[in-house]
């Protein structure tokens, strides 16, 4: 299987995802019938190979921090809406794509998958989290978040200060719209490894970003509501990136490193923005929402790391 | 020379443009260097030619309400900033450009071209603007601008009620910010026939769909500031336009529809993002900012228009 490659160039960590494969049924959200593995098979076998040649045909790779600086003032928060970061890698790849030779089909059909899959960089974004993530974790101390990250059943955090050891609470089940056909009885608790982006401050946490994304979640009425999470979210992170400037929030940037004392002490937890997958496997995705991280698991965290300073608590 | 052609289906007008030489060095900010004159032939020779045989491959051509639509969404407002609806109009070609039978050299500079020119979209949206004013001119009553327009020298506008009469009065000059080694001693007063895109109400109208720009054109720091600049010019308009809702204004739409009374009554003027021209031609374009339009010509209109009703004036 082809896997992304991101390397966080400054702080030598390196990162994989597998490929976006667009939505509804996906294999990421359990579908697994003929169109879900036949589309996988071009992905490893056409997609993969051409633009790994692509991007080999660069210096340099492509500069992930500079799309995702200009697609944080387009309206994209990079979990639920990517729509302008995959066109501004779209730009990228297809002068060089268009420079690799190959059969003609396939070409077109690596440019057409390019042109119409809008979430194609959320993927992109988890690997470029993830690397930024592992270096944090190098530091291992204090009570920065540096996974956040649910299975169906357990939602789990790791902080700073406990390097490899994981705090789990139950996990709740996102609240949404769903595709017609579809309600919330379908749906499976809240599942995946997407929520690495709101670790490093994206996602939900930067819903003021892209307003337009409050309808699709069901979460609300445009910039107002949206200006109301992202503010809530703030106060439970460090400080604000300025990498990722937000012209929504008078140029002010996303959240970054969210801290478990603040989490505890505020009573915030962090919202995902996610997409709902049927608690059937075989079904693939039913909707999108969002969903509330268990306060228990930075209870636990805190308790714990208190406890390896040697700090009483009750 | 080619030119992009826009047909209003519903209304069944028909709009033409020349095609966007990107920024700078530039003909229609009056460079007419070796650079400027040569990328004008290939984009006569190669450019036109190839546009044209792909949006020939499809049935119905491009759609493009619904770029507008989707790119309101992501942070243009099609006059400074049209990053969006170039990448959205780009991702339609390419798969059919890919499809068109051509040299290969030649493919891959078209390609290069469209994917670096953000402002490609602003020419289309001109010839867009000017095939929905002609249905506004077919009206022949009341006191709508149908065109905001300006030489150099004038700035001049037209109403619905008074046809093709032509309202006039001395242009200002752009307050803007300027490229390294320019300053205002160098601008030239507001000239172009891009304030189309304004007389629909994208462009200054809409800032808050693009607080961006704000920073750009010089005129403050965010979204405070866009939101101020939108709801003032939302005054002199008549309606919102719901095709175009914007997520940062609640999914309010633009505003459609400047009424020259309104203009009158309030003395608040159409506000226009411009390119800021050198005043010596050869140089071309020095900058960008906004200017105002100047109140005389909608006095003038509007006492035109109650003298043809024989409406008695002091």
């Amino acid at each position: 299987m082809a896997v992304l490659v991101v390397a966080n160039k400054v702080d030598d960590t390196v990162a994989y995802c597998t490929m976006n494969e667009g939505i509804g049924k996906v294999l990421r959200f359990g579908a697994f019938n003929d169109e879900v593995v036949n589309r996988l098979h071009w992905m490893a076998d056409v997609l993969g190979p051409t633009i790994a040649k692509a991007v080999k045909l660069t210096e340099e790779g492509i500069n992930l921090n500079v799309i995702i600086s200009k697609a944080i003032t387009m309206g994209d928060e990079f979990h639920q809406r990517n729509i302008a970061a995959s066109l501004l890698l779209m730009k990228e790849l297809i002068p060089l794509i268009n420079r690799v030779e190959m059969d003609a089909d396939e070409k077109q059909s690596v440019i057409k998958f390019l042109a119409d899959t809008d979430q194609f960089f959320l993927n992109v974004m988890m690997a470029t989290s993830k690397s930024i993530v592992d270096y944090a974790r190098k530091i291992q101390e204090g009570t920065i978040v540096t996974t956040l990250t649910r299975n169906g059943k357990d939602f789990g955090v790791r902080i700073a200060g406990m390097g490899d050891e994981w705090f789990t609470a139950p996990v709740n089940t996102p609240n949404g719209l769903y595709f017609t056909g579809f309600s919330e009885k379908d749906a499976s608790p809240d599942i995946g490894d997407s929520a690495i982006t709101e670790t490093v401050g994206v996602g939900a946490m930067v819903t003021i970003a892209a307003p337009a994304v409050t309808r699709f979640v069901g979460s609300g009425g445009g910039y107002d509501d949206a200006l109301a999470i992202s503010d809530k979210l703030d106060e439970i992170c460090i400080l604000n990136n300025p990498n990722w400037s937000i012209p929504n929030w008078n140029f002010k940037g996303a959240p970054l490193g969210i801290d478990a004392r603040k989490v505890v002490a505020t009573g915030i937890t962090p919202l995902i923005n996610t997409g709902i997958a049927h608690r059937e496997a075989g079904v693939g995705q039913v909707g999108a929402g969002t969903a509330n991280a268990p306060l228990a698991c930075f209870e636990k965290a805190i308790l714990a790391y208190a406890k390896k300073l040697g700090i009483e608590t009750e």
